[in-house]
């Protein structure tokens, strides 16, 4: 769906700011509670809480993150998804979000309704209340940039760093081809995100976004290096069908594609995995997949990862 | 200073993201804090706090907010202080932000070094931790939006709800003309807004950031109208400025020209105002003005505020 257009009546512009933010507390429903824990006063008010709090920022932009052929829906389905990713990278759980949108007065109301509609879906799937925002002119543009805060879900939150040579290297799901449709349709992956923060020998944990190739580095302990073992990758469906259609092999496609989505984590060298994918198995559908561990050196038959390149963002 | 370039050396282009992060985390220097409570993790981890939380999200978007006229590390510092502004219009004192920028790759680096450097500066001065953030393609586009957390100071959070019927109605600094500059010089009220929480005739609170005219209905109650005594409005010396300039009354200025970042409150009835005054000027050089009460109707000689127009956002 296109979201501008030429007829002033149907555009935003014709709303007005308050008439905007009028309607946007209706289309938002009960995903957005009332003034001083929601929009309406100068800031949102949250309980106190005992967990530790957690933030990430993420934003769709048009003629970036999405065009006319996603729909508004599945736009703002993605924006809060891809920051619920991020929150499930540290294990913790979601509390509230804030939505700024910077728009020309010519998006649509109807395109804007729609958004905010799958905005308010999303947000009640994941318990998400969205508490305030902004909204904001910009000539020719139209972005929204949602800001999630979370908390830890126990004692425990799983960062970037933790792993040592020796570690073993996991992944969930299966990787590569998202744009054939995973990159909206993923689900993120908060309930294990959250089981692997209270197990022990789990010790570092992020989320792929921009192909396993560049986020497994910051993973990697100083002075190792991940040897991946090629075969052990787990190939998407859709990874398979963007190599048949461009001749570059699947593997490629599932270490430089971005928007998996999916979870990296490392074990510690001397933890039981069975048990470890015993528990999973039990608990998780989800596909859990050891691909690899940190070696002082690269291993012979491992995949030379600097050689593929992951998603750039700025080229 | 023009954001943008045509030499590809001096622009975020030739940086790549990794550089420009890389930059950006010098730029910022103490400012912001190592992962896991600043950038390069997933997300940021706060410690938990005992008090309530307070969340507000404002952008600035080149073209709108600001152009080649305004110094960038002015544009940051008004970025920053326009969300503190909403926090001091609660009572709360700020803990941590996240930025995420979009922009296009031919901004220029120079720029965004000012503008992180301003940034910085600002966060320091008011005690603020720059905790993460996003930086996208936007093409064409140059837009930060800033979302700040803070936190109660104590047992009570000022909403823009609580005013009764009789109440007076309070406002500090002048107003108007803010054009000419005070629109990024001002100091957000942090302290005043933090003191007026723990007043208990104080009842009701709010910034004016569009204007007092279209702002006061905010903390109007239901059944009662805002009877302001025109010549206690503060003018400001900018709206008496503008007023020479462009013949219409200073006072016109003050009600309806946005960006003052002052604050305006209730107090209530019964409340000893006296007290509350020199209270006020032993603990502040702010200037503070009472300019009417809440009536059942608009008294003789009072402003019929409904004629001015404050700043509107989508027109």
């Amino acid at each position: 769906m296109h979201p501008f257009t030429s007829h002033l009546a149907e555009s935003v512009r014709a709303h007005g700011e308050l008439g905007l933010i009028a309607a946007i507390r209706r289309w938002l429903g009960t995903a957005s509670p009332p003034a001083p824990f929601g929009i309406g006063d100068d800031c949102a008010v949250l309980p106190a809480s005992r967990h530790r709090q957690l933030v990430t920022v993420d934003p769709v932009v048009y003629g970036e993150h999405f065009d006319d052929s996603i729909p508004p829906r599945a736009v703002a389905a993605k924006l809060l998804k891809r920051n619920l990713s991020d929150l499930a990278a540290m294990g913790g759980r979601p509390r509230a979000a804030v939505i700024a949108l910077a728009l020309d007065e010519t998006v649509s109301a109807r395109w804007l309704e729609q958004f905010y509609r799958g905005l308010a879906a999303t947000a009640r799937a994941y318990n998400v209340a969205i508490v305030g925002g902004d909204i904001t002119r910009q000539k020719g543009g139209l972005a929204a940039t949602l800001t999630l805060l979370g908390e830890a879900q126990g004692p425990r939150v799983l960062t970037r760093h933790g792993a040592k040579t020796g570690d073993w290297i996991y992944v969930t799901g299966t990787l590569g081809g998202s744009i054939l449709g995973h990159h909206h349709k993923f689900t993120p992956r908060l309930s294990e995100g959250a089981w692997l923060a209270g197990r022990l020998e789990v010790r570092s944990l992020m989320d792929i976004s921009d192909g396993l190739a560049k986020d497994l580095p910051a993973l990697t302990p100083a002075g190792a290096t991940p040897s991946v073992c090629p075969p052990a990758v787990p190939l998407s469906a859709a990874a398979r069908t963007l190599a048949r259609r461009d001749g570059r092999p699947a593997l490629a496609h599932a270490l430089s594609d971005g928007e998996d989505f999916e979870l990296l984590f490392t074990v510690a060298a001397r933890a039981d995995r069975a048990a470890l994918e015993k528990a999973w198995s039990k608990k998780f559908s989800t596909r859990l997949t050891c691909i690899g561990r940190f070696t002082p050196t690269l291993e012979a038959g491992a995949l030379p990862l600097d050689q593929f390149h992951g998603y750039e963002h700025l080229r």
